[in-house]
């Protein structure tokens, strides 16, 4: 067992405040060989984590917490946070289901003011804080601690264009590493490192010093050229336009200057800006030299670091969705010269690596600006190129009215690549592609797949490319079933989907990636299954013919029940006259927790055994009862 | 017949093009006359037009268009360009159903290169543009006109944030007018503001040329001081931050100036920033002075302006739903403190001039900043806060990730006051509010009422107040029934409708709006009428009630159909187990085109005889059919 004597004296940041700052240091140390060995053994968020240690300590060291509201933007930096107010104990069960959240949870403690995990939230609930606060006669500070990859996307701005006309007594606390989860891109982010080399106020200072000792009798007027140069001329233009006060940038690391700084800041009155640069990985070398393979790594061994894992010597290791679409990508653009693709900030969790390198000309990363990523493709489409938009089902989220006003209302071809359809797992439900199917089939002109296997997937990509409009595919998170991907691309034609097994009675109309626990199903009850494959249009034929012909539909998807595919079905029986009875199997109107996906799956009896269950307990209830009839 | 002798030489920019600059000026003239006739006979935007006569005309004079592609921002600034791109004649059924729509569309034009309308998406389009022109080895400009209060949201950010990276040769013109729709907000404002006035750039020259004068050794050390300051002293800072090329401020309505500019920016490689200043209603005394009455006004007699609509001398006129809720929120918020309101930049259109002048403390326009607007109500919410966020139903689209994200799945009490619910008529496909019943109904811990008449609307208003979770009152635009709105409030039980007409065989479900032309046509057939009130959570009771007493049920709403409120209607049958036929009477799966609202409905099938006709149709083909059978 190692040893935390330090650590071991904290229950909660009171305790932190009381410590003499001399022992800070080790306090550090403990806390960041805790982390190491607390992801090591439970996988999650590492080269974050290890890079605002000290930050964190000093946050609660300075700030009369939870009094004072901590917003952590993104979160996911957290772990340091967690440990530190009273939740050691539970890292050992952190993104296991009922184990800790991944993320701030207000639930789970007073001390998570507000919940986060999409980046970029923080500055505009640190405001609400603040103004509530200053609405109840409060007197607490609201501080936001926000990466700079966070800093890019549209909302930070529109919240720091707030900040000043709110009145707002805020703190945003910049954490610099110079990196989101890809690499950063963007003006923003050469600005800032224009700010870090501070070039400029060194230059300036220089000057003015020089001219004050060669010419004493302009030593007056040099000074006032020097305090109209500083306003302007330190690294705090930008932030100080949207009336914040600038300090920095200081050395996040550093625990003494952290806390100095961070005390000075907060006796100041009015919106203040603190610029902390920090190091991804910090203390562990192999993430610090490879902070992107340490952002969320797996289970791994702490003394040494990350294996690649050895594929089962016999078996070949089965594609993720992931990559599928990343080959199948590159492969299109070798096809088709318009092809261009856009990710916003997910280079590598959505297989774009292979494609950046060998096409960098057609690779746009715009950073964590989804709104921009998608109207940007628009414009692209509106010229006769062939834009693919790589995005994971909830940052689309975040793109809404772009689909809607710039790419469906104009009908224009934009493929929409959607990773992580479905539930995603430890990163629960802030992240669990739940509710795009309900939310993409009401948009008119859109065409919105759900692909059963990886070479479907392939194959829809194709579908979607080739038409001549806007196409969703949305795919889940990690491997299928491990069908073989074909070479070749075929379109499949639009809104038809099939019979993948012939039954009788009962007919499973299955959507995406639930159709193997449909057909094991099946095979028990002697049911029908087909895969559906377009979830709009639907397939209105095949949909009359299942209902002709057997006594119970049942819809199964990996999406909210609500409005989803199954009521799509729903639609289609009404409009064509048909009263069969549907079950609806999905995700439930709640919102769905972390945990393994397998499990959270059977939880919400979307496993074989729970559409078995779901079937029989219907048939039992109505067994007698003549099909098709009212209960 | 008013004159035009040079507008009528101009079928096209080519024309345009071939005239001598001397006429230009006439020639804005006689475009600024017509465009005051043209608006005062149809209604329509007017300031925002009268404002970019002169810019319009430069920048078609100018610009090789449309190979050039310009952009505009919002759009509803583009009637000088409609008329200048051969549609003058189209102006006379602008906005009405089959004439020009308000806003630049592709269909209409290739002048038109790209459809806006919501705000703030231009950069983005524009950037696409030209890096698939230099895609495809084109030589072209991409112009993006936008106007400053379309620059706070963040999606405009993120594009400029993006222009350098993606290497794309735009240019950007910021029509700066220091007005959006309601007065801007931000720290942006001000900073243009400071920009304009030129004091920094003004006092620095003259300090730098008071040192010369009186230090001549200091002649070179002085100078480079001077060019260091003026790199970042000039009003150039925020937007050269941003790796683009300032030009500005200059006089927007001076052709002579704007053509120079223009020519000389259009020379200029890599991307550009102009700063162009204009003034809303320019030329027309009444809306100079008064902008914002002047935005969009219906018709008028141009020789004397709008005057207030008298009321007819004996009806008491109707309050919009607008006013309902304008006058709820000032009655709740005397009577409860923890109340604040919220607004992106819709402090007019929301119905919230009141609220702001008797609660200023407690109201926040947040500019066009719709996802901050969403999250800074979560935040406060937090804290115990009771927000009420006043948005368009559309307008929501753009902050849909912050109601899941921050609102919904920390389930915190934000109302928020939908308006614009359905077709909003002369605005169109971008304004309708068409897929908020869709979009919402799918958000666990969501309450989604849609009141039938103006006091269901106050009530419903203080029923999501009173709730401990999230809500949405979703209203259409306009005025309602004419119910008599009560001064007391009650909170209605959630997720209950009731019967409001008992007939037989048939039940039309009516959800909001449409419950007049529902009873209309219940009326004629005997059929039995519910208003349902609440999407989400949907009343399964009623549901089960009425699918057990009628041979078919009808759901009407005024929203899309696929996913929609009846789709939650049919979800409940299903999942109580009954097959009772259901026609789903709602908005077809397109984009419904602009025109008068009521003509819009009946083309929907959506008023009584729509309603009839689609009842009529179905009983006609399963008369003689068993109840309840499939087809």
């Amino acid at each position: 067992m190692a040893s935390y004597p330090l650590l071991d004296t904290i229950g909660d940041p009171a305790d932190l405040r009381r410590l003499d700052r001399k022992f800070l240091p080790q306090l550090a140390e403990e806390l960041r060989r805790f982390i190491v060995e607390s992801v090591a053994s439970t996988g999650g968020h590492f080269s974050s984590n290890l890079g605002t240690v000290e930050l964190t300590i000093a946050l609660h060291y300075v700030f009369n917490t939870p009094e004072d509201r901590i917003v952590w933007d993104v979160g996911h930096q957290t772990y340091g946070h967690k440990i530190l107010t009273g939740r050691r104990a539970g890292m050992a069960k952190l993104r296991q289901k009922g184990g800790l959240a991944g993320f701030p949870r207000r639930e789970e403690s007073p001390y998570d003011t507000f919940g986060t995990a999409h980046s970029s939230t923080s500055i505009s609930a640190a405001i609400g804080m603040a103004v509530a606060a200053r609405a109840k006669g409060e007197d607490r500070r609201a501080i936001a601690v926000i990466g700079d990859g966070a800093m890019t996307a549209g909302m930070a701005f529109e919240a720091l264009n707030n900040v000043k006309h709110s009145g707002a007594n805020v703190i945003v606390v910049l954490n610099d590493n110079d990196m989101s989860i890809s690499e950063n891109v963007g003006a923003l982010n050469n600005y800032l490192a224009r700010l870090m080399s501070g070039r400029f106020y060194a230059a300036t200072k220089k000057t003015a010093e020089k001219m004050l000792s060669v010419a004493p009798p302009m030593k007056e007027l040099a000074k006032r050229i020097e305090e109209h140069a500083k306003g302007m001329l330190t690294p705090s233009t930008l932030f100080e336009e949207f009336g914040l006060n600038y300090t920095g940038p200081i050395d996040g690391h550093n625990l003494e200057v952290l806390i100095e700084t961070l005390g000075n800041v907060a006796r100041l009155d009015g919106p203040q800006f603190l610029h902390v640069v920090t190091k991804k990985g910090q203390g562990y070398k192999l993430a610090e030299e490879d902070p992107i393979t340490y952002h969320g790594p797996g289970k791994f061994d702490p003394t040494v670091g990350l294996v690649k894992a050895k594929p089962a010597p016999e078996a070949k290791p089965k594609p993720t969705y992931t990559q599928v679409f990343g080959e199948w990508l590159c492969d299109m653009a070798r096809l088709d010269k318009r092809l261009i693709a856009v990710t916003p900030a997910m280079r590598e969790g959505s297989g774009l690596v292979k494609f950046s390198q060998d096409f960098p000309d057609r690779y746009f990363d715009v950073g964590i600006a989804e709104q921009h990523a998608v109207t940007f493709a628009a414009g692209m489409a509106a010229e006769g190129i062939k834009p693919v938009v790589a995005i994971y089902s909830t940052f689309l989220q975040r793109a809404y009215d772009q689909l809607i006003h710039d790419v469906a209302i104009q009908n224009l071809p934009v493929v929409f690549a959607l990773d992580r359809g479905g539930l995603v797992g430890a990163d629960g439900p802030t992240h669990h592609g739940a509710y795009d199917l309900a939310y993409l089939r009401c948009i008119p002109n859109l065409v919105v797949m759900a692909p059963t296997d990886e070479n479907e997937c392939r194959q829809m990509l194709y579908t979607g490319f080739t038409h001549d409009g806007p196409s969703a595919i949305r795919y889940p998170r990690g491997t299928g079933p491990g069908a073989e991907v074909l070479k070749s691309m075929q379109a499949l034609p639009i809104g038809r989907g099939s019979i993948v097994r012939e039954g009788k009675r009962v007919a499973i109309l299955a959507f995406g990636s639930l159709l193997k626990p449909a057909l094991d199903a099946a095979a028990e009850l002697g049911a029908t299954v087909a895969n559906m494959r377009f979830v709009k249009p639907i397939d209105e034929e095949l949909v009359a013919k299942l209902a002709s012909s057997h006594e119970l539909l049942v819809t199964v998807e990996e999406g909210c029940v609500m409005g989803g595919a199954g009521s799509a079905v729903l639609e289609a029986l009404h409009a064509g006259g048909f009263s069969v009875p549907v079950i609806q199997l999905g995700l439930p109107d709640v919102f769905v927790e972390h945990g393994d996906p397998q499990q959270l799956l059977a939880d919400c009896g979307l496993d074989r055994d729970g559409i078995l269950k779901s079937i029989r307990e219907h048939l039992s209830r109505t067994s007698g009862r003549r099909p098709g009839m009212a209960a």
